[in-house]
């Protein structure tokens, strides 16, 4: 018995049953102003097969309302059924008076938000989870212009973040023998390395290559987040003998790198799902494959070009000597890395910049890449930065053409992360310190 | 790829590398003060290696504590972990004076409980999510003698109230082609009518009777609840009839009894899971089997002897005749239901009195029979009152022998559960009724 | 554990082992005779292992041979390995003497083929049952030119017979969720009504549309035989509409139209798989759909055109008038259905001598026409010719734009089955009979 | 989608169809005769349903014979479906005259039996192909008394063989998490060490123990033959200690010890499945447990007590001294080996002549004792010979309390299988060797 289809057909037929016992006039208009009716009618109506029904109409309309009218409800949505201000004014006020535990839970149920309860209910509907997951994706993109939006943002924050604990997720091995259904959301997720269509796909899930995605069993074909892997000898520093490499055969392998990491619910964004993957990852290869012994990634230096740019804009740069800044200037040229003498010239201090925003540019005491703090936050080491190991126009942008390795040496990950979290120390190669100087 | 049971190695094998990380000295004692340290340390540590260390001996410390020392560690839980009143009340005090969103931002963090952290990481330890449903098992014994845990319970009931949601859960059929391990634990919690071995379970699970059950994800191998149907000609009226039927063979049925329905987990009391189990399984069963045209309950009254014998001492009780005392005065007579005579004289009061019990008896508006307030809260109709339905010793001890049959009728159980919930009218057949008098 | 790929990493270690042991250098060479005495030793040897290494060679090897070394091969060994004409000459003679059960036994022992046990010992390498395939898909080719070939088609034959036994397929629903790998084989095989790229097929696996193939377990990633269907309003008539619909939807159905159906094996041609793949479909479909009332095929009358064309030339065809040939000449006419005054003038003749074509025109008893004599001897009735039903250059050419519904009424197929295949029966709508005239 | 189910049902439905078209008159009576009539209807028969339908009640009426009936209808069976021999024996002489391969194909024509075929339909029949195992289960026992009936024991042989190939078997993991219907047939089908209730068998299964089991895709329920697995430290000679170990836990395993092999269908005694399954085990262990060294089997010797009897009754017997036979007298003293006086006179003339009775004592050439074939012919050395290593009973008479310990060393069984199979050497270790002397 398939369940989870299974169940989703019942509500179905549940929430079909109690729609007859729905009066829908009230909420049955397109406004937003209806669509809040129906939030609130959510909410107070007590039953079962009515709140289904309810919560369906929900999901539905909120699918079907354009940007402006998503914004326009979740406006209102955020001052409705947020908790009375008054009423909690009132209750602050006593407890402070005489702070006690009874006093406490009487001031924390004068909190309590309609909209935490509405959520909960629309999670029951066919594709609830979907929708609420939908429902933060706007509202994250609503927060930029207004602030405003915190308390459900917030609420919306602190549900999923307790529906998608890691504990719930399961890691399921992406081949050609999986679902087509599934494999068509990752051509449509991969975002990093793109994938024109079918046959590129199968290249991606070739013998030579590993893909693993994170799932939760109630948005059970949506993929989380996903990782591919290239089976390697050595570890390779260039993402473009990666892609293009059309062997797609078994062969005497030693390597693993980790060169595509997607996040694909934008949703669930800084909802903690991903510090396991690699690890995860890590462990199912070492089960498959006892001869892989390395695991590296192959990951870009997104914020590096932008950086340096303010550098040099900036007169009073540390990071910068004379000599770079006109070096660096060939940077304008079109094509540079086609020339091999501008290319040589460059390499020395590029590298030697990169390895300093790496490993000494920080943020609130975190390395400001966020990949790397990615990668130092697993435990990761920073092992090499790769020349021209994105020639890409993409990578050119924004990187110069720079790829780092980040090694996951099973024996170290744990220290180097303890060490990372609790003292801030970066866990660097040699090499990569000499290039810092 | 099992993934339930991958995850869980893997954990493991992060949580030993932990181990090396962690300075256990602080924590190693036995006793619930070294344990309230170590709840602390999980809770202030960022390592996810060292956090998975620090989690699995926690679950493992605290399955290995006396009941008294629960109960200490509890008491310590509660004041040590809650948030701080001083701080509360100064947040309170200033929201109170000027309230506004960011204000009630800052009161609500200031409220923020360590201990929902606490097991929002305890859960990731391998067993977490049982650790923490024998927790509250535990806390509800606790709460009944010490009332001042109501917050660390009101934490526990919120978590789990978001980790069950409904919408995470899979109904299985449970059949003689089920694995050992889950049947084991199906004779284990069958309380209502028990199973004495593997043969009476076969019987139970005969082509003539169907088992269906919850499961969570994160506790694969754990029942939640669990019905038992016998399918039957015409609605049976009779619980030894049932229990003792030993055709075990597929036969012209119109009728499904639900005649068992258990709740595994004790940790999870009135965490809502159950209130779609019987409409899921009707749902499956019409499925099945298409000839099954009747859904119906065979189900206990269990305190009905308990409210009668209230009655009688009462002596203004105004349910009970002079008459009718002196005719249950014969309630007394060992093994009055072996007696014919005996049994006519009761026959009549008795059900008439079941009948007021089960639907004028009321607690707060709502029938004082728990397993009435259940089903009419699903749905179903009080259809028929058993005369001797129960005739085992605590069948006669608790209810006088009656069972009593619920229909849900596919049409009407939305419409009946709506008018219950809305005005609080109770769905009751006409034979029942005319008991009532 | 996925078994089935469990069993072929194993033999294939097992095999290795047992290279060691093999004199692998009489039957080095990369001639035919080198791989007959690869084939001597295998039938031959004892042992398990080594065994496995010649089977594993023989299947690798015959894989790369030319078609003509393929030919080669087949004559070898049909020469080679068959029973010695004089050793069962000697046996005939003496059973002929006195027949009695013992000599039979004798008689047979001497006329077995060690050829057969040459392919049973092929079937245990990894691929050895696609590499028997393959072998008779080859020989019924070589068998057009050389019939002395017919021992080892024989062979091949009844083994695969036994091995494909119907009881031992499996049928499998085909969806958007099947595997990749194997819905690249449904494009592959799909020659009736080619699908163009991943986008047609997604269309092909539409909530209105349906596909089903059978599986053999030692075949597990092939399907064997596979056909599609279209849930429609009403009986279809056209192919046009079916494979250029986009609509894609669920709808309000009550009939399903097989459309096309395609043997995917060719080495499996005569070997009886099919007769109960549409019967199974049928069922499957009823099961799924309780809407569905008609279940009709949309089929070519592949063979009509050419038919015709043969009646056309014989000038003592008793099907002709002069009329009918004096109008059937505009069919000369380039796209003469595009002319609405030709294509009316046609009609009618070419309904009755397409209605007569299936009906009538015999061979050994049996209807002329492969497709016909499939469906009625499926149970199937002649329901419907539909004019212009498939305007493809494809269908213009073969049938002249004819396509029919076959009906499989449920409640008529048995009986119709049995009436044809005892009496020779051919259930015929009274429409159709009627263009018969 | 359970296929194997789902076609047994639709099987089921097209028989019912089916048996409207049939005449069941003739066949109607429950005579073996009647069965006989009916066996000729199914094989001339040319229609699916009524096939189906005279298949399905063959398989029925078969079953229910009594043991007497069931051999008058294999004498029937036997001669009239065979060949007839008049005509064989001409088409012998005409072949015998002229010997060609069309000759050869016609003599091969009038040699089919038409058992063969009705077999072949009786498999479509739900539940057929365990009728078939069943028929020859009963035909094996018929076979001893009445040898006449070789001729259906031929066909029967023949067709399992190619039914049941190796190559179509699955290898499947028995735990505690299997399906409770399979359980049960292990309790059923374990007769080397008997499993008396469910307790017993969840020992079996412990996490220091494991077994597996063959199963063919068409008898999806049943196992074929299974395997038990001992964890232990070092090589355990005794079964006791085995058996009634309690400790069920997990531990420091170095070695695993195949305690017990049991073939659970009668009917497929010779057709040879199990030379691949000990090898598989042995592959799936070193997958899941690489701590495991060493792997033996802790075998009976079960002939050793009768061949010794024998040989003290032959006055000639080479292998008796005078002095063995004074001592061996010493036997026939009940519990001899509880006497530690007896036991240790014993001991050297035992395991003396036990290594005698395995290594040299042959038939036909090979050894005498069926395990010790199995196990030799499997590639296993014979390791030791355990003294007191089954003191049960049953162990003390048929082996004088012997077990054996056949190692399997993964680098040599490939080459012992070879060699014994090629030249019929026996792999014996260094200090068996030395018990012969």
């Amino acid at each position: 018995m398939n369940i989870g289809r299974f169940a989703k057909n019942l509500f179905d037929s549940i929430a079909d049953a109690g729609e007859k016992y729905l009066d829908l006039r009230r909420v049955r208009g397109t406004t937003t102003q209806n669509l809040l009716a129906l939030c609130e009618d959510l909410v107070s109506h007590k039953g079962v097969a009515s709140g289904l029904a309810l919560a369906r109409q929900l999901v539905y309309r909120y699918k079907n309302l354009s940007p402006e009218e998503k914004l326009d409800f979740m406006l209102r949505l955020n001052k409705a059924m947020g908790p009375n201000l008054d009423t909690v004014a009132a209750a602050a006020l006593k407890f402070a008076k005489s702070p006690d535990e009874k006093l406490l839970g009487e001031l924390a149920d004068s909190m309590a938000s309609d909209r935490r309860k509405l959520f909960s209910r629309m999670i029951m509907a066919p594709n609830g989870t979907q929708a609420i997951v939908t429902m933060r994706e706007d509202l994250l993109v609503f927060l930029k212009t207004h602030p405003e939006l915190k308390p459900i943002g917030d609420d919306l924050r602190d549900l999923l973040t307790s529906w998608f604990n890691p504990g719930f997720l399961t890691l399921t091995k992406i081949d050609w023998n999986t679902e087509a259904s599934i494999l068509e959301k990752i051509i449509k997720y991969e975002t990093v390395h793109d994938i024109g269509n079918w046959n590129d796909l199968k290249k991606r899930l070739a013998p030579n290559r590993r893909c693993f995605a994170y799932f939760h069993p109630s948005l059970e074909d949506e993929p989380l987040i996903f990782v591919e892997v290239a089976l390697t000898r050595g570890i390779s520093g260039s993402i473009q003998s990666i892609i293009s490499d059309n062997t797609s055969e078994k062969g005497d392998f030693d390597t693993a790198i980790f060169y595509s990491i997607n996040n694909c619910q934008h949703g669930l964004r800084k909802i903690p799902l991903g510090n396991f993957l690699i690890k995860m990852v890590v462990n199912a290869l070492a089960a498959e494959l006892p001869d892989i012994k390395t695991y590296s990634t192959l990951s870009p230096v997104p914020g590096f070009a932008a950086w340096l740019n303010n550098e040099l804009k900036n007169e009073k740069s540390t990071w910068l000597t004379a000599k770079d800044r006109e070096i660096l200037s060939k940077l304008n040229e079109p094509d540079w890395h086609m020339d091999e003498e501008t290319s040589q010239k460059l390499k020395k201090p590029l590298l030697h910049l990169c390895a300093c925003y790496l490993t000494r540019a920080k943020k609130y005491g975190n390395p400001i890449d966020a990949v790397a703090r990615f990668h130092f936050g697993n435990g990761a080491q920073l092992y090499r930065i790769n020349w021209l190991g994105n020639t890409s126009s993409y990578g050119m942008e924004r990187s110069h053409g720079l790829m780092v390795n980040y090694l996951y040496d099973l024996k170290q990950i744990e220290k180097n992360h303890e060490t990372y979290v609790q003292q801030g120390n970066l866990a660097v190669s040699k090499s990569v310190r000499g290039l810092v100087g």
